[in-house]
Protein backbone atom coordinates (compact mmCIF):
# COMPACT_ATOMS: atom_id res chain seq x y z
CA UNK A 1 0.00 0.00 0.00
CA UNK A 2 2.40 2.32 0.80
CA UNK A 3 4.45 2.03 -2.46
CA UNK A 4 1.33 3.15 -4.06
CA UNK A 5 0.52 6.27 -1.57
CA UNK A 6 -2.71 5.11 -0.90
CA UNK A 7 -4.21 3.70 2.29
CA UNK A 8 -7.37 2.68 3.15
CA UNK A 9 -9.86 2.73 6.38
CA UNK A 10 -13.06 2.72 6.91
CA UNK A 11 -15.55 5.86 7.05
CA UNK A 12 -18.74 6.89 7.08
CA UNK A 13 -20.48 8.70 4.50
CA UNK A 14 -23.10 10.94 3.55
CA UNK A 15 -24.59 10.24 0.51
CA UNK A 16 -26.16 12.94 -1.68
CA UNK A 17 -29.49 11.51 -0.85
CA UNK A 18 -28.79 11.33 2.77
CA UNK A 19 -28.38 8.00 3.13
CA UNK A 20 -25.51 7.05 5.61
CA UNK A 21 -23.09 3.95 4.49
CA UNK A 22 -19.71 2.86 6.69
CA UNK A 23 -17.88 1.49 4.08
CA UNK A 24 -13.76 1.77 3.58
CA UNK A 25 -12.10 4.72 1.72
CA UNK A 26 -8.89 5.61 0.25
CA UNK A 27 -6.49 8.11 2.00
CA UNK A 28 -3.49 9.67 0.63
CA UNK A 29 -0.57 8.33 2.30
CA UNK A 30 1.05 11.29 3.80
CA UNK A 31 5.15 10.78 5.52
CA UNK A 32 7.72 13.16 6.61
CA UNK A 33 10.70 12.66 4.87
CA UNK A 34 14.14 13.69 6.27
CA UNK A 35 16.72 14.98 4.03
CA UNK A 36 20.46 14.93 4.87
CA UNK A 37 23.41 16.10 2.54
CA UNK A 38 26.61 14.72 4.11
CA UNK A 39 25.26 13.19 7.28
CA UNK A 40 23.67 16.92 7.80
CA UNK A 41 19.69 17.45 8.39
CA UNK A 42 18.99 19.87 5.82
CA UNK A 43 15.28 19.54 5.34
CA UNK A 44 12.02 17.53 6.43
CA UNK A 45 9.25 17.50 4.25
CA UNK A 46 5.59 15.98 4.48
CA UNK A 47 4.99 14.06 0.70
CA UNK A 48 4.09 10.89 -0.31
CA UNK A 49 6.38 7.95 0.17
CA UNK A 50 7.51 6.85 -3.75
CA UNK A 51 10.42 8.45 -6.09
CA UNK A 52 12.07 9.70 -2.70
CA UNK A 53 15.75 10.05 -5.24
CA UNK A 54 14.04 12.15 -7.56
CA UNK A 55 12.17 14.63 -5.24
CA UNK A 56 15.20 14.70 -3.23
CA UNK A 57 17.58 15.80 -6.34
CA UNK A 58 14.41 18.26 -7.41
CA UNK A 59 14.56 19.81 -4.32
CA UNK A 60 18.69 20.26 -4.61
CA UNK A 61 17.98 21.84 -7.62
CA UNK A 62 15.32 24.31 -6.98
CA UNK A 63 16.90 25.28 -3.42
CA UNK A 64 20.16 26.17 -5.33
CA UNK A 65 22.59 24.08 -3.31
CA UNK A 66 23.38 22.18 -6.88
CA UNK A 67 23.07 23.26 -10.35
CA UNK A 68 24.73 19.78 -12.52
CA UNK A 69 24.03 16.56 -12.29
CA UNK A 70 27.42 15.89 -11.81
CA UNK A 71 27.39 17.40 -8.49
CA UNK A 72 25.67 14.89 -6.94
CA UNK A 73 27.94 11.66 -6.24
CA UNK A 74 24.76 9.33 -4.70
CA UNK A 75 21.35 9.90 -3.20
CA UNK A 76 20.65 7.06 -0.92
CA UNK A 77 17.00 6.38 0.15
CA UNK A 78 16.04 4.23 3.73
CA UNK A 79 13.22 2.80 4.62
CA UNK A 80 12.74 5.00 7.34
CA UNK A 81 11.95 7.86 5.70
CA UNK A 82 15.05 9.96 5.40
CA UNK A 83 17.11 10.34 2.12
CA UNK A 84 21.44 10.49 2.05
CA UNK A 85 23.03 12.74 -0.14
CA UNK A 86 26.13 12.83 -0.76
CA UNK A 87 27.50 15.92 -2.89
CA UNK A 88 30.71 15.01 -5.40
CA UNK A 89 34.25 15.65 -3.59
CA UNK A 90 34.73 19.78 -4.28
CA UNK A 91 31.15 20.71 -3.85
CA UNK A 92 30.11 22.99 -0.96
CA UNK A 93 27.04 22.71 0.78
CA UNK A 94 26.19 26.89 1.07
CA UNK A 95 25.28 26.55 4.21
CA UNK A 96 24.28 30.40 4.47
CA UNK A 97 21.69 29.70 2.24
CA UNK A 98 20.87 26.42 3.79
CA UNK A 99 20.23 28.22 7.47
CA UNK A 100 17.94 30.72 5.88
CA UNK A 101 15.66 28.28 4.53
CA UNK A 102 12.21 28.86 5.80
CA UNK A 103 9.70 27.01 8.20
CA UNK A 104 6.38 27.09 6.68
CA UNK A 105 7.24 27.21 3.29
CA UNK A 106 10.16 26.68 0.85
CA UNK A 107 10.62 29.81 0.40
CA UNK A 108 14.32 30.75 1.00
CA UNK A 109 14.49 31.95 -2.40
CA UNK A 110 13.33 35.53 -0.86
CA UNK A 111 13.58 35.10 2.67
CA UNK A 112 12.22 38.39 3.50
CA UNK A 113 13.84 40.37 0.72
CA UNK A 114 11.37 42.34 -0.91
CA UNK A 115 13.46 42.26 -4.81
CA UNK A 116 12.49 39.08 -7.55
CA UNK A 117 16.06 40.31 -8.63
CA UNK A 118 17.43 38.05 -5.60
CA UNK A 119 16.12 35.08 -7.59
CA UNK A 120 18.33 36.08 -10.76
CA UNK A 121 21.03 35.33 -8.36
CA UNK A 122 20.27 31.94 -8.45
CA UNK A 123 18.76 30.82 -11.92
CA UNK A 124 19.41 32.85 -15.45
CA UNK A 125 15.82 33.76 -16.91
CA UNK A 126 14.67 30.83 -20.17
CA UNK A 127 16.41 31.76 -23.35
CA UNK A 128 15.02 33.28 -26.45
CA UNK A 129 13.75 30.04 -28.13
CA UNK A 130 11.33 29.32 -31.49
CA UNK A 131 9.17 27.53 -29.28
CA UNK A 132 4.96 27.74 -30.41
CA UNK A 133 2.45 26.39 -29.09
CA UNK A 134 -1.32 25.81 -30.33
CA UNK A 135 -4.73 25.95 -28.62
CA UNK A 136 -5.84 22.37 -29.28
CA UNK A 137 -2.60 21.11 -27.78
CA UNK A 138 -2.74 23.33 -24.73
CA UNK A 139 -6.01 22.18 -24.12
CA UNK A 140 -5.38 18.35 -24.26
CA UNK A 141 -2.67 18.90 -21.31
CA UNK A 142 -5.06 18.43 -18.08
CA UNK A 143 -7.05 15.26 -19.80
CA UNK A 144 -3.01 13.60 -20.85
CA UNK A 145 -1.89 14.07 -17.54
CA UNK A 146 -5.29 13.00 -15.50
CA UNK A 147 -5.32 9.91 -18.07
CA UNK A 148 -1.76 9.12 -16.54
CA UNK A 149 -3.17 9.29 -12.84
CA UNK A 150 -5.06 6.50 -11.07
CA UNK A 151 -8.43 6.52 -10.43
CA UNK A 152 -8.33 7.31 -6.51
CA UNK A 153 -5.73 10.27 -7.63
CA UNK A 154 -8.32 11.94 -9.74
CA UNK A 155 -10.95 12.33 -7.24
CA UNK A 156 -9.06 15.20 -5.96
CA UNK A 157 -6.82 13.40 -2.94
CA UNK A 158 -3.34 13.71 -4.67
CA UNK A 159 -1.49 16.39 -6.58
CA UNK A 160 -0.03 15.89 -10.24
CA UNK A 161 2.82 17.66 -12.24
CA UNK A 162 3.53 16.30 -15.99
CA UNK A 163 6.65 17.69 -18.39
CA UNK A 164 5.57 17.66 -22.00
CA UNK A 165 6.72 18.10 -25.32
CA UNK A 166 5.67 20.72 -27.51
CA UNK A 167 3.72 18.26 -29.76
CA UNK A 168 1.77 17.76 -26.07
CA UNK A 169 3.05 14.28 -25.63
CA UNK A 170 3.60 13.44 -22.13
CA UNK A 171 6.88 12.17 -21.24
CA UNK A 172 7.06 12.21 -17.17
CA UNK A 173 4.17 12.66 -14.77
CA UNK A 174 4.21 12.44 -10.71
CA UNK A 175 2.29 12.93 -8.13
CA UNK A 176 1.93 13.40 -4.74
CA UNK A 177 0.16 14.78 -1.74
CA UNK A 178 2.17 18.54 -2.20
CA UNK A 179 1.90 20.00 -5.41
CA UNK A 180 5.75 21.14 -4.83
CA UNK A 181 6.15 17.91 -4.55
CA UNK A 182 5.07 16.92 -7.45
CA UNK A 183 6.92 19.25 -9.18
CA UNK A 184 10.07 18.44 -7.79
CA UNK A 185 9.69 14.49 -8.12
CA UNK A 186 9.11 15.40 -11.85
CA UNK A 187 12.16 18.10 -12.47
CA UNK A 188 14.01 15.64 -10.21
CA UNK A 189 13.66 12.87 -12.75
CA UNK A 190 14.61 14.89 -15.47
CA UNK A 191 17.55 16.52 -13.53
CA UNK A 192 19.04 12.57 -12.97
CA UNK A 193 18.86 11.96 -16.58
CA UNK A 194 20.05 14.52 -17.38
CA UNK A 195 17.57 16.50 -19.35
CA UNK A 196 17.97 19.91 -18.22
CA UNK A 197 17.24 22.41 -19.35
CA UNK A 198 13.89 21.45 -20.79
CA UNK A 199 13.84 24.33 -23.39
CA UNK A 200 11.01 22.59 -25.73
CA UNK A 201 8.92 21.46 -22.59
CA UNK A 202 5.76 22.41 -20.96
CA UNK A 203 5.01 21.70 -17.24
CA UNK A 204 1.62 21.15 -16.24
CA UNK A 205 0.61 21.22 -12.68
CA UNK A 206 -2.62 20.43 -10.92
CA UNK A 207 -3.67 22.97 -8.35
CA UNK A 208 -2.21 26.54 -8.24
CA UNK A 209 0.80 28.19 -9.08
CA UNK A 210 2.62 29.71 -6.43
CA UNK A 211 5.99 31.66 -6.57
CA UNK A 212 8.09 28.42 -5.14
CA UNK A 213 6.31 26.26 -8.08
CA UNK A 214 7.70 28.94 -10.97
CA UNK A 215 10.70 29.00 -9.53
CA UNK A 216 11.18 25.62 -9.64
CA UNK A 217 10.50 25.33 -13.38
CA UNK A 218 12.87 28.01 -13.78
CA UNK A 219 15.37 25.84 -12.28
CA UNK A 220 14.51 23.13 -14.77
CA UNK A 221 14.63 26.37 -17.79
CA UNK A 222 11.44 25.32 -18.45
CA UNK A 223 9.89 28.28 -20.96
CA UNK A 224 5.97 27.29 -20.91
CA UNK A 225 3.90 26.67 -17.76
CA UNK A 226 0.25 25.88 -16.98
CA UNK A 227 -1.71 25.31 -13.82
CA UNK A 228 -5.42 24.05 -13.34
CA UNK A 229 -5.88 26.89 -10.73
CA UNK A 230 -4.83 30.58 -10.21
CA UNK A 231 -1.45 31.55 -9.95
CA UNK A 232 -0.21 34.25 -7.47
CA UNK A 233 1.16 38.09 -7.76
CA UNK A 234 4.51 36.89 -7.26
CA UNK A 235 4.15 34.02 -9.72
CA UNK A 236 3.40 36.25 -12.57
CA UNK A 237 6.15 38.83 -11.66
CA UNK A 238 8.28 36.07 -11.38
CA UNK A 239 7.19 34.33 -14.92
CA UNK A 240 7.34 37.79 -16.52
CA UNK A 241 10.64 38.39 -15.72
CA UNK A 242 12.29 35.16 -16.25
CA UNK A 243 10.63 35.12 -19.47
CA UNK A 244 8.22 32.14 -18.94
CA UNK A 245 4.96 31.92 -20.42
CA UNK A 246 2.43 31.17 -17.52
CA UNK A 247 -0.80 30.12 -18.12
CA UNK A 248 -3.28 29.86 -15.24
CA UNK A 249 -6.72 28.35 -15.05
CA UNK A 250 -6.03 25.50 -18.07
CA UNK A 251 -9.98 24.25 -17.47
CA UNK A 252 -10.56 23.66 -21.24
CA UNK A 253 -12.14 25.33 -23.21
CA UNK A 254 -11.10 28.10 -21.23
CA UNK A 255 -7.58 29.40 -19.48
CA UNK A 256 -5.83 32.09 -18.98
CA UNK A 257 -2.38 33.75 -20.11
CA UNK A 258 -0.77 35.82 -17.48
CA UNK A 259 2.93 36.41 -19.50
CA UNK A 260 5.17 35.97 -22.60
CA UNK A 261 2.17 34.93 -24.86
CA UNK A 262 4.21 35.16 -28.02
CA UNK A 263 4.92 31.33 -27.08
CA UNK A 264 1.18 30.90 -27.78
CA UNK A 265 -0.46 30.68 -31.62
CA UNK A 266 -3.93 32.25 -30.73
CA UNK A 267 -5.03 32.62 -34.35
CA UNK A 268 -5.89 29.99 -36.77
CA UNK A 269 -4.27 31.34 -40.09
CA UNK B 1 -4.26 46.88 -3.16
CA UNK B 2 -2.16 45.20 -0.56
CA UNK B 3 -4.03 45.40 2.18
CA UNK B 4 -6.78 43.43 0.95
CA UNK B 5 -4.77 41.14 -0.59
CA UNK B 6 -5.82 41.22 -4.09
CA UNK B 7 -4.13 42.77 -6.88
CA UNK B 8 -4.61 43.15 -10.85
CA UNK B 9 -2.96 43.06 -13.97
CA UNK B 10 -4.00 42.21 -17.34
CA UNK B 11 -4.21 38.85 -18.92
CA UNK B 12 -5.53 37.33 -21.85
CA UNK B 13 -8.61 34.96 -21.44
CA UNK B 14 -10.10 32.59 -23.63
CA UNK B 15 -13.97 32.25 -23.13
CA UNK B 16 -15.73 28.98 -22.98
CA UNK B 17 -16.92 29.79 -26.04
CA UNK B 18 -13.35 29.96 -27.73
CA UNK B 19 -13.48 33.86 -28.19
CA UNK B 20 -10.27 35.79 -26.69
CA UNK B 21 -10.12 38.62 -24.29
CA UNK B 22 -7.73 41.02 -22.99
CA UNK B 23 -9.17 42.16 -19.47
CA UNK B 24 -7.98 42.72 -16.24
CA UNK B 25 -7.92 39.85 -14.10
CA UNK B 26 -7.33 39.77 -10.06
CA UNK B 27 -4.17 37.53 -8.28
CA UNK B 28 -4.21 37.02 -5.10
CA UNK B 29 -1.31 38.86 -3.25
CA UNK B 30 1.85 36.31 -2.40
CA UNK B 31 4.82 37.86 -0.36
CA UNK B 32 7.31 36.24 2.37
CA UNK B 33 7.01 36.78 5.70
CA UNK B 34 10.10 36.91 7.66
CA UNK B 35 9.85 35.87 11.36
CA UNK B 36 12.12 36.72 14.05
CA UNK B 37 12.39 36.20 17.83
CA UNK B 38 14.65 37.85 19.87
CA UNK B 39 16.22 39.30 16.75
CA UNK B 40 16.78 35.88 15.41
CA UNK B 41 14.89 34.87 11.92
CA UNK B 42 13.51 31.52 12.85
CA UNK B 43 11.16 31.44 9.64
CA UNK B 44 10.34 32.45 5.76
CA UNK B 45 7.24 31.31 4.91
CA UNK B 46 5.28 32.94 1.63
CA UNK B 47 1.84 34.58 2.95
CA UNK B 48 -1.19 37.19 1.72
CA UNK B 49 -0.04 40.20 4.12
CA UNK B 50 -2.61 41.22 6.03
CA UNK B 51 -3.31 39.93 9.86
CA UNK B 52 0.67 39.23 10.42
CA UNK B 53 0.32 39.48 13.97
CA UNK B 54 -2.05 36.60 13.87
CA UNK B 55 -0.22 34.61 11.42
CA UNK B 56 2.44 34.53 13.78
CA UNK B 57 1.05 33.97 17.09
CA UNK B 58 -0.48 30.41 15.43
CA UNK B 59 2.62 29.76 14.18
CA UNK B 60 4.43 30.24 17.21
CA UNK B 61 1.95 28.05 19.46
CA UNK B 62 1.10 25.22 16.36
CA UNK B 63 4.83 25.26 16.65
CA UNK B 64 5.12 24.71 20.34
CA UNK B 65 7.38 27.38 21.16
CA UNK B 66 5.21 29.05 23.22
CA UNK B 67 2.03 27.67 25.23
CA UNK B 68 0.43 30.46 26.51
CA UNK B 69 -0.38 33.92 25.67
CA UNK B 70 1.64 35.81 28.22
CA UNK B 71 4.40 34.28 26.94
CA UNK B 72 4.63 37.01 24.14
CA UNK B 73 5.76 40.17 25.48
CA UNK B 74 5.29 41.79 22.46
CA UNK B 75 4.85 41.77 18.46
CA UNK B 76 5.40 44.21 15.88
CA UNK B 77 5.07 44.13 12.45
CA UNK B 78 7.26 46.41 10.10
CA UNK B 79 6.22 47.24 6.89
CA UNK B 80 9.19 45.37 4.97
CA UNK B 81 7.91 42.18 5.33
CA UNK B 82 9.16 41.43 8.86
CA UNK B 83 7.49 40.64 12.04
CA UNK B 84 9.22 40.63 15.33
CA UNK B 85 8.51 38.81 17.96
CA UNK B 86 9.81 39.82 21.94
CA UNK B 87 9.23 36.09 24.33
CA UNK B 88 8.22 37.88 27.99
CA UNK B 89 11.26 37.69 30.26
CA UNK B 90 12.37 33.55 31.07
CA UNK B 91 10.76 32.28 28.14
CA UNK B 92 13.20 30.42 26.07
CA UNK B 93 13.30 29.66 22.42
CA UNK B 94 13.23 26.09 22.22
CA UNK B 95 16.44 26.40 19.63
CA UNK B 96 16.71 22.62 19.08
CA UNK B 97 13.24 22.58 18.52
CA UNK B 98 13.77 25.32 16.07
CA UNK B 99 16.80 24.11 14.33
CA UNK B 100 15.06 21.26 13.29
CA UNK B 101 12.03 23.01 11.57
CA UNK B 102 12.13 21.55 7.84
CA UNK B 103 12.21 23.44 4.84
CA UNK B 104 9.30 22.76 2.40
CA UNK B 105 6.46 22.71 4.78
CA UNK B 106 6.35 23.26 8.49
CA UNK B 107 6.68 19.16 9.47
CA UNK B 108 8.99 19.49 12.12
CA UNK B 109 6.26 18.37 14.60
CA UNK B 110 7.21 14.56 13.20
CA UNK B 111 11.32 15.59 11.64
CA UNK B 112 12.18 12.20 10.50
CA UNK B 113 10.49 10.18 13.22
CA UNK B 114 7.80 7.72 11.78
CA UNK B 115 5.30 7.26 15.30
CA UNK B 116 2.89 9.96 16.41
CA UNK B 117 3.65 9.92 19.75
CA UNK B 118 6.61 12.62 19.28
CA UNK B 119 3.38 14.76 18.83
CA UNK B 120 2.00 13.65 21.86
CA UNK B 121 4.25 15.29 23.59
CA UNK B 122 3.59 18.63 22.51
CA UNK B 123 0.01 18.39 22.59
CA UNK B 124 -2.59 17.09 24.85
CA UNK B 125 -5.49 15.19 23.18
CA UNK B 126 -8.58 17.21 22.93
CA UNK B 127 -10.43 16.31 26.38
CA UNK B 128 -14.17 14.65 26.33
CA UNK B 129 -16.62 17.19 26.30
CA UNK B 130 -20.49 16.40 25.87
CA UNK B 131 -20.59 18.96 22.82
CA UNK B 132 -22.55 17.54 19.94
CA UNK B 133 -23.67 18.58 16.39
CA UNK B 134 -26.20 17.75 13.97
CA UNK B 135 -25.96 17.23 10.25
CA UNK B 136 -27.64 20.32 9.17
CA UNK B 137 -26.00 22.61 10.89
CA UNK B 138 -22.81 20.69 9.63
CA UNK B 139 -23.76 21.19 6.36
CA UNK B 140 -24.27 24.80 6.57
CA UNK B 141 -20.14 25.84 7.58
CA UNK B 142 -19.25 25.62 4.02
CA UNK B 143 -22.28 28.45 2.83
CA UNK B 144 -21.33 30.79 6.05
CA UNK B 145 -17.65 30.56 5.77
CA UNK B 146 -18.26 31.61 1.84
CA UNK B 147 -20.98 34.54 2.29
CA UNK B 148 -17.74 35.94 4.64
CA UNK B 149 -15.18 35.93 1.65
CA UNK B 150 -14.95 38.38 -1.35
CA UNK B 151 -16.50 37.54 -4.43
CA UNK B 152 -12.56 37.19 -5.80
CA UNK B 153 -11.85 34.85 -3.06
CA UNK B 154 -14.66 32.71 -3.78
CA UNK B 155 -13.79 32.38 -7.30
CA UNK B 156 -10.55 29.86 -6.05
CA UNK B 157 -7.76 32.46 -5.70
CA UNK B 158 -7.54 32.53 -1.53
CA UNK B 159 -8.31 29.65 0.93
CA UNK B 160 -10.12 30.48 4.00
CA UNK B 161 -10.49 29.46 7.41
CA UNK B 162 -13.16 29.52 9.88
CA UNK B 163 -13.94 28.84 13.56
CA UNK B 164 -17.46 28.25 14.36
CA UNK B 165 -19.54 27.78 17.32
CA UNK B 166 -20.95 24.82 17.77
CA UNK B 167 -24.62 26.46 17.22
CA UNK B 168 -22.92 26.89 13.79
CA UNK B 169 -22.03 30.27 14.10
CA UNK B 170 -18.73 32.14 12.41
CA UNK B 171 -16.72 33.53 14.70
CA UNK B 172 -13.49 34.46 13.29
CA UNK B 173 -12.90 34.16 9.33
CA UNK B 174 -9.52 34.50 7.87
CA UNK B 175 -8.05 34.15 4.21
CA UNK B 176 -4.72 33.94 2.71
CA UNK B 177 -3.04 32.04 -0.18
CA UNK B 178 -1.97 28.66 1.86
CA UNK B 179 -4.80 27.29 3.82
CA UNK B 180 -2.35 26.45 6.51
CA UNK B 181 -1.62 30.18 6.37
CA UNK B 182 -5.50 31.12 7.00
CA UNK B 183 -5.76 28.04 9.67
CA UNK B 184 -2.62 30.32 11.36
CA UNK B 185 -4.45 33.68 11.32
CA UNK B 186 -7.61 32.37 12.53
CA UNK B 187 -6.52 30.55 15.24
CA UNK B 188 -3.82 33.29 16.51
CA UNK B 189 -6.58 35.54 16.80
CA UNK B 190 -8.16 33.22 19.44
CA UNK B 191 -4.70 32.51 20.78
CA UNK B 192 -4.19 36.19 20.99
CA UNK B 193 -7.35 37.03 22.37
CA UNK B 194 -6.77 34.16 25.12
CA UNK B 195 -10.06 31.89 24.18
CA UNK B 196 -7.52 28.81 23.60
CA UNK B 197 -8.74 26.12 23.96
CA UNK B 198 -11.73 26.47 21.87
CA UNK B 199 -13.23 23.54 23.65
CA UNK B 200 -16.77 24.08 22.09
CA UNK B 201 -15.59 25.15 18.84
CA UNK B 202 -15.17 23.78 14.97
CA UNK B 203 -12.78 24.69 12.38
CA UNK B 204 -13.21 24.45 8.70
CA UNK B 205 -10.69 24.85 6.59
CA UNK B 206 -11.43 25.06 2.48
CA UNK B 207 -8.98 22.37 0.48
CA UNK B 208 -7.54 19.41 2.07
CA UNK B 209 -6.75 18.52 6.13
CA UNK B 210 -2.81 17.67 6.03
CA UNK B 211 -0.71 16.28 9.09
CA UNK B 212 -0.36 20.35 9.58
CA UNK B 213 -4.03 21.24 9.80
CA UNK B 214 -4.47 19.27 12.40
CA UNK B 215 -1.40 19.81 14.26
CA UNK B 216 -2.72 23.58 14.44
CA UNK B 217 -6.04 22.50 15.49
CA UNK B 218 -5.17 20.59 18.06
CA UNK B 219 -2.63 23.15 19.43
CA UNK B 220 -5.83 24.90 19.67
CA UNK B 221 -7.95 22.72 21.50
CA UNK B 222 -10.63 22.01 19.18
CA UNK B 223 -12.86 19.12 19.26
CA UNK B 224 -14.22 19.18 15.78
CA UNK B 225 -12.33 20.04 12.29
CA UNK B 226 -14.01 19.60 8.85
CA UNK B 227 -12.39 20.11 5.51
CA UNK B 228 -13.33 20.78 2.14
CA UNK B 229 -11.46 17.84 0.67
CA UNK B 230 -9.37 14.95 1.65
CA UNK B 231 -7.86 14.22 4.33
CA UNK B 232 -4.59 12.92 3.99
CA UNK B 233 -3.50 9.35 6.15
CA UNK B 234 -1.52 11.49 8.69
CA UNK B 235 -4.27 13.76 9.45
CA UNK B 236 -6.53 11.20 10.24
CA UNK B 237 -4.18 9.04 12.13
CA UNK B 238 -3.45 12.14 14.04
CA UNK B 239 -7.54 12.96 14.54
CA UNK B 240 -7.80 9.51 15.76
CA UNK B 241 -5.21 9.36 18.53
CA UNK B 242 -6.28 13.06 19.74
CA UNK B 243 -10.03 12.46 20.24
CA UNK B 244 -10.75 15.21 17.46
CA UNK B 245 -13.40 14.51 15.00
CA UNK B 246 -12.69 15.20 11.60
CA UNK B 247 -14.51 15.26 8.64
CA UNK B 248 -14.10 15.54 4.46
CA UNK B 249 -15.35 16.39 1.52
CA UNK B 250 -17.82 18.38 3.30
CA UNK B 251 -19.86 18.89 0.04
CA UNK B 252 -23.16 19.67 0.31
CA UNK B 253 -24.98 17.18 0.62
CA UNK B 254 -22.44 14.61 1.38
CA UNK B 255 -19.57 14.52 3.56
CA UNK B 256 -17.36 11.68 5.05
CA UNK B 257 -17.11 11.44 8.57
CA UNK B 258 -13.61 9.84 9.61
CA UNK B 259 -12.89 9.79 13.67
CA UNK B 260 -14.69 10.02 16.58
CA UNK B 261 -18.14 9.95 15.05
CA UNK B 262 -19.62 10.36 18.40
CA UNK B 263 -19.97 13.94 18.03
CA UNK B 264 -22.05 14.20 15.56
CA UNK B 265 -26.06 13.37 15.39
CA UNK B 266 -26.56 10.91 12.43
CA UNK B 267 -30.07 10.03 13.43
CA UNK B 268 -33.02 12.47 14.12
CA UNK B 269 -34.85 10.97 17.02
Amino acid sequence: MKESGIGSQKIIRRKRDGELEYLPDDLTIEEPLEIRVGRKPIATTMRTPGHDEELVAGFLLSEGIVHARNQIANISVSGDNRVDVELTAGVKLKLNSTKRFGTISSSCGLCGKKSIDTIRQNFAAVGSTDIRIDIEMLLSLPETLRNAQSDFARTGGIHAAGIFGVDGKLKIAREDIGRHNAVDKAVGRAFLDELLPLERHILLVSGRASFEIMQKTLAAGIPIVAAVSAPSSLAVELARDSNQTLIGFLRPPSFNIYTHIERVILQNS
